[in-house]
């Protein structure tokens, strides 16, 4: 059976190709299926494209799909909301644009919900990305809300990361607050046809110059997604700076950090599953029964746990 | 000379405050002065606040210890930005806001960096958290942008959780992909002077009343905390909340759940460290020495390097 769905994967079959990612996201994925489909998954390109709520992240995922499928390029997207408990992965405005494309064999969609589990996100979204990349797909975009470590540790190992900003997204030390200039390779600033877009384009400019880094200076565009405004300039954007980080050497050294960053996430959830197993959380659960007799640190509990294993 | 260190905290000298929340940071800190602090930090009201980039969620910590003083509260703050690779933990913002209260006994900000390293931040700020709180600080406020999972768990775990909205924040869609329902234990929309407030409140509550949950509703309250606007009222908020959560029993279970979160985090840490420390870090930098060369998914990688442990 396993021959068979990783055959179809790497023949572009969208039945097998959704088969293996409920596997993924069900914990019930082998590790031989994943190293089999793994050199084949090399090829794609890794778009993260991540920003605050509301910035219109999937219009512009959206947008940009139909740039792709217009330069004759196959599109796969996991769409990540690690933090919201409503979904199984599919709301209204996923739904509408899975749809859109369900008999396209040139774009697949997948809305990846946490099922009550943050744990092993960041992991089941490579994952994911390498199934659809061993399918033939020449961009996998990852597309997740907010900044906080789980999504950062995604969006961070793609190729190349775009932060999608609106005019009101904040003054300058806002900006650099929410940690995105060590993230971002390119700046969107989305919604630009409403006030304060070249302010904040000014803003982000000026923090961009005095800041040095050993990347490659990121660009900004300027977008109106909901119309396609700048969407086409986007594309090709993302390409030169593709280019741009091949030359540098920037793209292999993210690429290496992006295979080593995932062999210790592994050995980190290995270890952790082993630890929990050996009837450690009912000690726990003992040692912890009630919190007004708790007098020791949750280190001397977590030594104690330690100890016996 | 820990005793000393000890003796400063439980008798609030912010001298000796410092210097082991700068052990902690450094991870220089031995787990038995925690030890000894943490049955006198059990006292504290922990409130996080939380809230996307540029919501206002400084200048609703910096209100709100007004209003603590004002009632005879003493106030301690930390301030969390994990994504930003700028601040030794004082930016702009929280520079003045800590000079400010530089020679007051009664409140004691700390901004927390994250000098290049995710690692531990969660476990840092509940540890610094239990300092403040064994200084007799009545109130510890947690202040993160975000709502990613490593601040998510920081927030999460705190014993109420504000969460700050502006007009702007996007439509119910947004609101619950943010998943922000789930950690609320209440809502703030802040600059509610502009346009969208009634909206935006409307949207939310909406959405609160279709969302079934063993948890208290989150009441919303609307702010303008740049004149302190509606700041005396969300403070009474937070602690009638806290009254009925502590009768419902929701209180505890949030306590206990901190708690056992504290040990398991610990315990990942410590399993993780002494994996990479048996040479572990040498065999990976060797088994993934060229990206060209490497055939193997990260899973393999990961087991050779579980199998030699």
């Amino acid at each position: 059976m396993y021959q068979t769905l990783i055959h179809g994967i790497l023949n572009n079959d969208h039945g097998s190709i959704a088969k293996v990612i409920s596997l993924i996201e069900n914990d019930e994925i082998t590790p031989d299926i994943l190293s089999k489909l793994y050199d084949s998954s090399k090829k794609s390109i890794r778009v993260g494209i991540t920003g605050p709520p509301g910035a219109g992240k999937s219009t512009i995922t959206n947008a940009l799909i139909e740039v792709c499928l217009a330069n004759k390029k196959t599109v796969g997207v996991v769409a990540v909301d690690p933090t919201s408990p409503f979904t199984g992965g599919a709301l209204l405005g996923d739904r509408i644009r899975m749809n859109k494309y369900s008999m396209d064999e040139k774009v697949f969609i997948r809305s990846l919900g946490n099922h009550g589990d943050l744990g092993g996100l960041s992991r089941k979204s490579h994952e994911i990305g390498d199934v659809l990349a061993a399918s033939g797909k020449d961009y996998v975009f990852f597309e997740t809300v907010g900044v906080g470590q789980g999504e950062h540790d995604i969006i961070n190992t793609a190729d190349i990361c775009v932060v999608v900003l609106v005019p009101e997204s904040g003054d300058e030390i806002q900006l650099m607050k929410a940690g995105l200039i060590e993230i971002a390779d390119i700046f969107i600033i989305n919604k630009s046809d409403r006030k304060g877009a070249n302010r904040i384009s000014y803003l982000l400019k000026n923090v961009l110059h005095s800041f040095s880094s050993s990347k490659i200076e990121p660009p900004i565009f300027n977008t109106i997604a909901s119309n396609n405004t700048g969407i086409v300039e986007l594309f090709s954007g993302i390409q030169s700076h593709l280019n741009l980080m091949e030359k540098s050497g920037n793209l292999s050294s993210k690429r290496l950090k992006r295979y080593r960053y995932r062999v210790r996430d592994l050995v980190r959830e290995t270890l952790e599953k082993e630890f929990w197993e050996l009837g450690k959380t009912h000690a726990l659960d003992e040692l912890t029964e009630n919190l007004e007799d708790i007098r020791e640190a949750p280190h001397t509990i977590a030594e104690k746990l330690l100890k016996n294993s």
